[in-house]
């Protein structure tokens, strides 16, 4: 059978299932050496492999071998990898972002090596040896042939991956729907220096197949499965979401009236979570659900609230890499996939993520921050500056090629105790350059073409008023000591004791 | 007349003047208001305008008028507009880029609020109003027509910010011969959403024309003068510029040899100023001078080091927005430019620093930074964090776009007193994320794929050797207060005392 395309039936799981190397978890994990290099499949926590994961674990905790992997994923994966397997002790190192209480304790304590890289950059980084070189590519999969595979509720990295390994091992799972299919665009890109544009002139577009293709020799060992994803769980939307969901709201109603790029064909980015998923929901009764050409999506993954907006016909396109759905939404796209596979495109996450799309759609992104500066630097990644939470991800992605980068955060963190409105990060992954806006539910900075001093007005109305005299001060003492950005830095460091 | 193009004779200076409004200095400046934005010409200090900014001056220091005037260069400019008439106070604020004594002065006392942004985005910036909306356009051309201009020395903004402003006054600078025509390659691109690739399969080739055009009913004045662009002064190379130099060439060779991208059509980008010279000079000894392909060039600017690799046959195409030359060099150019013009070209600055042609060229950029911090984040603007030395340009730009992102510093500054390679960079420009190697004059710091303690202990080895002690100090403090990204803070505040 050729590859199979959105045209065609659905395939059958293992197509020519006898000419397959068709094996149990156990056998595919003992093809993989101890010091391998695994490039997995995976994006917001769904569409990564489950079997294999946890057979090493298994043969690991029974003292069987003693692995040392190093594990590059797409993007975060779940509990199989990055709980089981790492508690096993089975991972040495790892790229690009964890998103498990286990692997992101075991990065802070230094036994797993990790690097953060940008998701954008991550296909090509794998693809030519500036990361890590896989050994085996380890991937799930809705269906399988002998050179290709049909990526399932992620595509991820997955062809850039498949293409860079040595080896290729396919987790076939019946617990993922063929359908799936219907949402994948899977396009390869040149490498540089003869690299092509990318041919997609509005996010809902296709371009490429359902179907990733391999080189059939790579192809070690098919491992049939039958596990769901870990669903996401939401939290409820609590009050600060909300108003920061009214503020939001009230700044894109603004540019969408204002703005001619905006107001053409309003095209929008939300990092993952409970505070993106509520800012969506507060789109249906804005002004911007009335656009004649439809809301746009062009993010990374696909969250509930964009299933909402596109049952509503608020949304006309939303295009991703990942259905980071909870357990409801992946009921609803599973029930009926065809009512949404013609509005929702997966792609390559450096398709999704791509630079030059994200400028040449004019998006609009909303991003999340553990802390923002009085000048506008964002600490996305880092608790204290030390403690990894996940990894930079999308957001350097999105945020400095965006046409309006937003910073949506609560006001406080730890029940009120912290500020998240800082005078200085203590890690900087998105520098002042390409802030334009941070939004509270206190209030909206606008920060486009403000000098530090400027901004620095402007964030302490977004703190929560109890740390606005604390920021003040520091202002006043910073203020004291001139210079174009002026600080006080050992008064940063234990602020606001 | 028809806006000229490559193939036509060189136009006349003035096309059609009697029909043109064609003053002198003073009226044209007459025309300004006092608080009017201004978006100039002008990038690397060339090309800007200098009568109409040195009239405002003298009618300023006469006390005929107070101008509080909002600056917006393409980039750097020279001392008729950031010395003469910043220091008679004409200028209230200043966009994006400053590199005069009395500019930057005036940021850090103050008295002029600047912001500094990315050099791609600047010209959507203010095309799309997002930092400033110019009322006039002030642009140095080599000839002017009454819907068109020919830029001289200097492409930058121009393109965008003639579109953006109200009213447009154009200097026809007799010192700056209309040959530069030849180098000239002006696109200007639509604006978002329906913005299309640009379409450039190679650095060197050419899509566009050699004048900017206009609305002919903005043209208020046209002014003649005479002025010469203040030439570069480039220091003698060091010798820790020289042993960069070596080290940096070592690492490229490398690249060259096991990188397919870099070895198919090695393509560089180099900073600005007399380390960046340093390293050009010695690219002609290395083995990359015999690459099949040729090397290319796809920077900000053209330094006289680059037309030495042009002359040798060594250099295949230069893309930069400047002609950033010493004296010796704007002789040697404009003596015979056609010797050059076949092989240089010079764009709009969104197109030169444009980051999906810096990816899809595989550009391999090195750029210099005033501080590097042991886990790779860059300082590249601001001293002790405070005052600003010119502003970002275009290292937002490359650096986190490129194949390869190399930051070239010696290991030490103010005399060997201070190291460069610090516990923590006071500002960070320049993340973790974006950086793969620091080269300096003790060796090559590659952080590809290293973890945050696996970079520390790299970059050690690139301070001086008085430092490393303190460094590694630094280092093992930290690291007993655990997490991923081990800090001492209120150390770092100080160090190294």
């Amino acid at each position: 059978m050729s590859t199979p395309t959105l045209t065609d039936d659905l395939p059958p799981r293992i197509d020519h299932e006898a000419s397959l190397p068709v094996v149990d978890a156990d056998a595919a994990a003992a093809t993989i050496d101890d010091d391998a290099t695994v490039a997995v499949s995976g994006f917001g926590s769904v569409g990564d492999p489950k079997a294999v994961p946890l057979a090493l674990a298994r043969a690991a905790d029974a003292g069987d071998r003693d692995p040392g992997l190093t594990i590059v994923s797409g993007g975060s994966v779940g509990d199989p990898l990055d709980t089981t397997l790492v508690e096993a002790g089975g991972v040495d190192r790892r790229y690009p972002f964890v998103a498990t209480d286990a692997a992101r304790t075991a990065v802070n304590d230094r036994s797993i090596a990790f690097a953060d890289r940008s998701i954008a950059g991550m296909s090509d980084d794998i693809r030519l040896g500036r990361v890590a070189d896989p050994d085996v590519a380890l991937v799930e999969a809705v269906a399988v042939g002998s050179d290709w595979l049909i990526p399932s509720t992620s595509v991820g990295q997955t062809p850039a991956y498949v293409r860079a390994a040595d080896e290729v091992i396919v987790e076939v799972n019946d617990a993922q729907p063929r359908a799936l299919a219907q949402f994948h665009d899977v396009v390869v890109r040149d490498v540089p220096p003869n690299r092509t544009p990318i041919d997609l002139a509005s996010p809902g577009d296709r371009i490429g197949d359902a179907a990733v293709s391999f080189d059939p020799s790579k192809l070690r060992a098919v491992v049939r499965t039958d596990d769901r994803d870990d669903p996401y769980v939401f939290r409820e939307p609590t009050d600060a979401d909300q108003a920061i969901a009214d503020n939001l709201i009230s700044l894109l109603e603004t540019e969408y009236e204002t703005d001619p790029v905006f107001g053409a064909a309003p095209t929008l980015q939300f990092g993952v979570g409970s505070l993106g998923n509520a800012l969506m929901s507060a789109l249906s009764d804005s002004t911007l659900a009335d656009s004649d050409t439809g809301l746009r999506y062009f993010g990374e993954v696909i969250q509930d609230g964009l299933l909402d907006l596109l049952e509503d016909g608020v949304l006309e396109a939303a295009s991703a890499t990942s259905l980071a759905l909870s357990a409801e939404g992946q009921d609803r796209l599973f029930e009926s996939p065809s009512a949404f596979a013609e509005d929702i495109v997966l792609r390559p996450s450096d398709i999704s993520n791509a630079p030059s799309l994200i400028d040449r759609f004019g998006v609009v992104a909303v991003n999340s921050a553990i802390e923002v500066d009085l000048y506008g630097h964002v600490n996305a990644t880092h608790i204290g500056g030390s403690r990894l939470v996940s990894g930079v991800g999308g957001s350097v992605d999105f945020n400095p090629n965006a046409h309006l980068t937003v910073i949506a955060t609560p006001a406080t963190a730890a029940g009120g105790e912290i500020s998240t409105i800082v005078p200085e990060v203590t890690h900087v992954d998105v520098t002042e350059h390409a802030v334009d806006a941070v939004v509270t539910e206190h209030g909206v900075a606008d920060l486009r073409g403000t000098s530090p001093l400027e901004r620095a007005a402007a964030l302490v109305e977004c703190a929560t008023p109890e740390f606005r005299p604390a920021l003040q001060e520091y202002v006043e003492q910073a203020r004291e000591r001139g210079g174009h950005v002026p600080r006080a830095p050992e008064r940063a460091v234990n602020w606001p004791e």
